[in-house]
């Protein structure tokens, strides 16, 4: 076993995608990786825990911390601020966890400014075509919104090769992109700039 | 499915580090991955076969083809050269198979050198005393050959950084390495720039 601060790693891609369904079927086969909790100025909801669900704070802390460097990432949405608070990031690694995340592609794209050892893994569908049926199929979204997200869709794509792997979440067959998922988490851990620092720390020289 | 051009893995490290029951095990489990055929100037043994087992070739000719860049890697070993045909590596990899090969230090660095994108695996026991242990239950080396080999070691290990991965076979534990190298294998298909040229040939984007 190697043991050592754990990796952080990081699922972006369209809306539509299938980040949550991958992502979940990932945290349960995998008991080292956790997900990582954003702070946020909204107030909590029922049933919802601190550092749990959420790190909840004022609006005028998020903002000192913001300020301070404290998130590798942070947005604005719907009148409220989130973001992935750097020291919890860097401590549970510290603890041996893996961390992962799921944030729109701006933000993995902050992230890995923040922090160089992030892996970032773009998701997308086989057909963009695909996307739109993900969409339409949730019904939580107009026309124009789906026409909107499309856009963006294109957009973000413009943005893979910032990102370290690109899978591709073939329709119906998400159990193999799963897999592809679990390789990349497993197969980062060997890349050789893991071990640099000592570069061999856990093999006995002698 | 993701098809396109195979990958090269190069899976090196000391000698008794385990690379032949390694590699063995792994292409068991990967009908796409096949073994790299080196050429040779020595004479065929019983049951080799042309193309299967090596590419045989009188001195003279391999000789003519080392000049004119025709071989990855070469080196000479008890008085017959061997070397891996760049031709046929590229011909089989544009065919969609991996191959594997598992050649000394020096002859993975030189295959680097020469063809960019192999993948560059390093192969060590967790602990040096292993190897010792290793080298002297095979009982082909004397103990000067093995003191010798352990010193070759020490100087093989110099080069890890150069190296893409480093998988620790742990005594007892070399399912955890197989499986360590296959998701290796697995990963880097995904990796950003395997995707270069296109780099979504297989995403339709409409």
């Amino acid at each position: 076993m190697i043991t050592g601060p754990g990796l952080l790693f990081v699922v972006s891609g369209p809306s539509g995608a299938g980040k949550d369904t991958l992502v979940d079927a990932l945290r349960e086969r995998s008991p080292r990786l956790h997900y990582s909790v954003s702070a946020t100025t909204r107030d909590p909801r029922a049933g919802e825990r601190e550092g749990e669900h959420y790190f909840f704070l004022t609006r005028e802390d998020f903002e000192r911390r913001r300020n301070a460097g404290g998130f590798l990432e942070w947005r604005e949405y719907n009148g409220n601020l989130y973001g992935t608070p750097r020291d919890y990031v860097i401590g549970t690694l510290h603890q041996g966890y893996d961390l992962i995340m799921k944030p729109e592609v701006n933000g993995a794209l902050a992230v890995k400014a923040a922090f160089a050892d992030a892996v970032l893994i773009f998701l997308v569908p086989d057909r963009l075509s695909h996307l739109r049926d993900r969409l339409l199929a949730r019904r939580t979204e107009t026309n124009e919104e789906i026409a909107r997200r499309l856009e963006i869709a294109h957009e973000e794509m413009k943005f893979i090769p910032n990102f370290d792997y690109l899978v591709i979440n073939e329709q119906g067959q998400s159990e193999q992109a799963v897999r592809d998922l679990q390789a990349i988490l497993q197969a980062e851990r060997f890349r050789i700039h893991r071990y640099s620092d000592p570069w061999l720390k856990n093999v006995e020289l002698t």
